[in-house]
């Protein structure tokens, strides 16, 4: 397989979701060809790049022998595993050091307290008690979430107003490693999203916006609705954080303005949901520019080429609707950008995204409805 | 294979280049994986997509009969064959009567003068007699040209200032039909792109021009520097032949503005060199929308979303140098969209291309021929 690939820039994604898909594409256009450690056939990426590779993951030793670059689309890879790739010799971007603090939410807030970063209260949790104590300090609600990425299409997060709700996540998620957070009254959520290269050359894009408004589905907006005194800060905050864990690649930054100020919420390390809309409102696409990053070539610009941008996600539902079955009446929406996955459809799933651009946010935001509800088989 | 393709939008793309490669993308952004007619496991677009078909042509009627729709990139295709893949129910689009007059350049100037519309002398060279005979009655230079698509890479017209020339032509290329055309003293040499869905509904980009200005490679900019109400001409004229013709998809109308007026160049029946920049500077590119016209699906936007676009070629020379050596030199120019194909470098062989978009023309430019000369591992 290998030997397939082009001389240079002998590039792995390990995962095969809509990230990796997306992220295949860009090396695409740029003449790359990235192999892909996927699990099944009819994965998102594997549908779209030929040569992937179907494994375990612990055959992952084997993959990054044939990679000069390795990067990563999801957070369910075994820490220790990466430890021992990187110490043998395997270029990992971002490296462990990045992966530790991205993957365990737990060393991650941790390691942000340490540094003197605002980040909400937290506490392991091991049992019930944990949870009750934590409840005392704090009051409820409590959020629980799961200290490890959860699988994709499945709940991670939970807000728990009691104890009996509190018990009631815990005995149907004792499989998971869990920890409790203060419950942060959010004025906005908003995600920062930089590229870095190796040497530490780093990019920031525009600030975006998740919005939830009247019930409706999530909104990611770019740009964020905030002064330029904020956005300076929550951007000076994300390049920092970029710097402090030598980041290579995307790192998304998700804050939450409080009343208090900025508050960390989490880091993700690779493309992230809130950056899709980057593929029509800049130059270049969080997805490039985290393929240029991760193989050390240069940056592309980051500033927006639009005045407003929107993003839906269209995530599947109990009622199992296709929206490849709608295709047309979404691609009547003129000016939306209809981006769908090849998923079958499964409630919760992450199917495509719609994406808007228009001269201002209420006419993105109402192209998007329009698009999301078309390929929802509703009208809007 | 059929079986692992989505059940919605089985489409069959004959040819594996770089235009197969773009309008494979396209589809896979829309949740629909084409499969793919190749020929050799490293054709640009088999290098992006998985499941090709590796076949002589003689078996495309097996490929076919997987396919709902068959589309297709280039003109080496035997048009006998076509019509009895249409005749036994095959759904080609465009359909064999556009095919037809795209691939058989002689066909298409005799269709095109009997229906009026204005096109250079021409006729048929069986032998050197047809020659001498053509440039007694129009004078030298004369134009010889293959009557079918040159093979990627190889020459297809040569301007013939004398009796020597045009036998040396006819001698060196006694294995390919050729006819000879009345050269025109071209003001510009202009591109319009069409789009139309089988209905009958259609599309047409902004014009472009293609230019070959201070000895420099070639570039392609829209809009093209005409007027409006030549503008408005030649859009009218494209759209008329591909009704005339019942074009389904992109049908690229390439004209040249005489001292006489507009003249009918060449037709092609698929995404054209010319419509590249439509990526960067249409809401939906030449390929998305070429997808979504042989699906029957809705056309996208074709307005300009940007006020300057050129894009130039990135061509194989004798030196040998590979664009993919020099991509870290061609990302470090600022706002250049870099498009190489993952083709092996040969002399005349296109490799890639670049577009820029920007403000005004001059700027535009000057991006584009700095980006294609650093991936030749030059200065500018």
């Amino acid at each position: 397989m290998a030997e397939d690939l082009p001389a240079l820039y002998r590039l792995g994604i390990v995962g095969s979701g809509q990230i990796a898909r997306m992220t295949h594409q860009s090396a695409v256009k740029l003449g790359i060809t990235p192999r892909l450690f996927a699990e099944r056939f009819d994965d998102s990426a594997a549908q779209a790049a030929p040569g992937a590779v179907f494994s375990h993951p612990d055959a992952l030793a084997g993959f990054a022998a044939d990679c000069e670059v390795l990067t990563f689309e999801h957070e369910r890879i075994d820490i220790g595993l990466l430890q021992a790739l990187e110490e043998n010799g395997a270029r990992l971007r971002p490296g462990t050091r990045t992966i530790r603090v991205a993957f365990d939410k737990m060393y991650q807030r941790r390691v942000l307290r340490s540094k003197g970063y605002q980040v909400p209260a937290f506490a392991e949790v091991r049992g019930p008690d944990d949870v009750f104590d934590f409840a005392t300090e704090h009051g409820y609600p409590v959020v629980l979430k799961t200290v490890r990425a959860a699988p994709p299409g499945e709940r991670g997060v939970w807000v728990v107003e009691d104890r009996t709700e509190a018990m009631k996540v815990l005995a149907e998620r004792s499989n998971l490693e869990l920890m409790a957070e203060e419950y942060q009254s959010i004025v906005k959520e908003i995600v920062v999203l930089v590229v870095r290269r190796p040497g530490g050359h780093a990019r920031s894009y525009p600030i975006t916006e998740i919005t939830n408004q009247d019930g409706a589905a999530k909104e990611i907006r770019a740009p964020a609705a905030i002064g330029h005194r904020l956005a300076t800060e929550a951007r000076q905050l994300a390049l920092d954080l970029a710097n402090e864990f030598e980041a290579v690649g995307v790192l998304a930054v998700e804050l939450f303005l409080t009343t208090e100020g900025l508050v960390v919420n989490e880091l993700a390390a690779r493309p992230h949901n809130a950056g899709h809309l980057t593929i029509e409102s800049c130059p270049t696409s969080q997805f490039e520019n985290h393929v240029r990053a991760v193989l050390d070539l240069p940056l592309g610009p980051t500033w927006p080429s639009v005045a407003a941008a929107v993003t839906i996600n269209v995530i599947g539902t109990i009622d199992g609707f296709d929206p490849a079955q709608h295709l047309p009446e979404a691609l009547a929406v003129e000016g939306a950008q209809i981006h769908l996955y090849g998923k079958v459809p499964r409630p919760g799933r992450k199917l495509g995204h719609v994406t808007a651009i228009a001269d201002n946010m209420e006419q993105a935001r109402e192209l998007a409805r329009r698009a999301e509800a078309a390929l929802r088989g509703g009208r809007w």
